[in-house]
């Protein structure tokens, strides 16, 4: 069986978790936003795409879902005592992962290639792929003005109000190399539980990819439960955009793209209002085996829909 | 008294550090070789430039005179685990230098204006000044090609037959800001015990600093006691070079522009055939007390030539 999953950060990768747990090695591949993706000290940080490999390894920090298990923080304290920034705290263990991708880049390799290497050291069964090779930086409309994503979501805390987003330069972006190809041979596709503006949006928006998902069976989980986010600023992006912010709004949102829609059930009440079929259970992941449970009732709705 | 010292790595620093020692805050300026700078990961590192600050600010590795006393190795660790390189190890808190002078040389600083922040934020008295904001690569011309300074140096571990040195585009670079006034204010200018060939002679060759010099009274202390280097190469070019090893050929490298020369109480045959005016005294500086003696020797003995 073939399974694409499409996942930005911490709620996107706890699904990947639980579907690369309970499918064979080689089944999974996941497609991770890149659009929050930047630059720092000199460094290329890929928030989202460290996120699914390190909770894929095992590695993640159990207690925030991204970062590292056991991480030490000696470079920031150091960058800190001369006076440099730390709004964005890159742990030592973390560190490595930007070192030598940033080094490899520069050394021409694709993104793409890196990731699979990183994946291969960390002993990840799964693919995990780069939405694109090609740099897509997310910048936030806001009422203050363009903010880059990190600015808005790490350094301001996701206060400024949002009124849209710009995916740079993503119409000239490509696929990376294999995400067509995952798509195309998949039996199904998993939208994850990730925030539909700034995270699954820059994955459909990339050139190719959402046209070979209109022909594909298509879940999605929703990030929403009871009309709030269980982490990040999707609610609230709702909301700002003038658009109630529940499960029903997530899966207007995909609109067409979907076969089916998973939410909690706390929504349940929203399933007569839902004009596709959908399941209703617990989709809140906080301890491990919550990952694997999700990920085998998302798989067993789906095969009702292929 | 205006002292001005000019340093390459490990024994640079030391003799820097005991001309600070038992100078009052702001009579030394220090002028540090950036030939062997190099860009690694993405970051900028500067390796003499850290290694005179972290021993001015008494944070260096006493074992080792170079690197961070306390050191941890968690990034480096991960970068290895990834297959990425470990021939040139970075330490975390060594990190934290390279990841902040990174940013801000990318945000449009000078490398002379960070290198003074961060003196401040280490608490060292003296100033420290890059030779120049203009990065000035030494090339090592071997007998198996052209190699970088630090593949020479760090991940050849100098094994390479040395032919000559080229300091690529020294001679479109500038002497950063404040080096000139210096040099022109100071009473006496100390060559420290560092490397002549590729710490010193860069220094030397950054245009308008020769100049200036030659207006001084200029002491140097050998780098080399009984034909040997104490740390590094020195001994090993010269004899690669046709030239044989020994405090002798490095006052004759310096030539004229020496007033004075110190040279290791293993050496006094030497001072028969010495044109200039010698010191002879213990220049071995493995205590931190050997530092402040040497200095102190340096000093009255400049004060009889000037």
């Amino acid at each position: 069986m073939g399974i694409v999953a499409l996942a930005g950060g911490v709620g996107g990768a706890k699904l990947a978790d639980g579907l690369a747990e309970i499918l064979l090695p080689g089944e999974l591949t996941v497609i991770v936003n890149t659009g929050d993706d930047f630059e720092h000290f000199g460094l290329r940080i890929c928030p989202d795409l460290d996120t699914v490999c390190y909770n894929l390894a095992g590695l993640h920090n159990p207690e925030t879902g991204w970062g590292r298990r056991g991480e030490s923080w000696v470079s920031a304290e150091a960058v800190g005592r001369l006076g440099g920034p730390t709004w964005f705290r890159l742990g030592d263990l973390d560190l490595g992962t930007h070192l030598e991708r940033t080094r490899r880049l520069k050394a021409g390799d694709r993104l793409s290639a890196i990731t699979k290497d990183f994946c291969h050291s960390w002993g990840i069964g799964s693919s995990v792929l780069p939405m694109s090779d090609d740099p897509v930086p997310t910048i936030v409309l806001t009422a203050e003005g363009e903010l880059s994503f990190q600015e808005y979501f790490v350094a301001r805390r996701c206060e400024p109000e949002v009124m849209g987003f710009k995916f740079v330069d993503i119409l000239c972006s490509t696929p990376a190399p294999g995400v067509l190809a995952a798509i195309e041979e998949a039996d199904l596709v998993v939208i994850c539980p990730s925030n539909p503006w700034v995270s699954i949006d820059p994955i459909l928006g990339v050139p190719g990819i959402r046209q070979v998902l209109a022909e594909k069976v298509v879940v999605a989980v929703s990030p929403l439960v009871g009309g709030k986010a269980i982490k990040g600023p999707a609610a609230k992006m709702y909301a700002e955009l003038g658009i109630e912010p529940s499960a029903l709004s997530v899966a207007q949102h995909y609109g067409e793209l979907l076969s089916g829609f998973v939410m909690d059930n706390i929504d349940k009440n929203l399933t007569k209002i839902l004009s596709i079929s959908s399941l209703i259970t617990d989709t809140i992941m906080v301890e491990r085996e919550q990952r694997h449970k999700l990920a085998e009732e998302v798989l067993s709705f789906a095969r009702t829909l292929m």
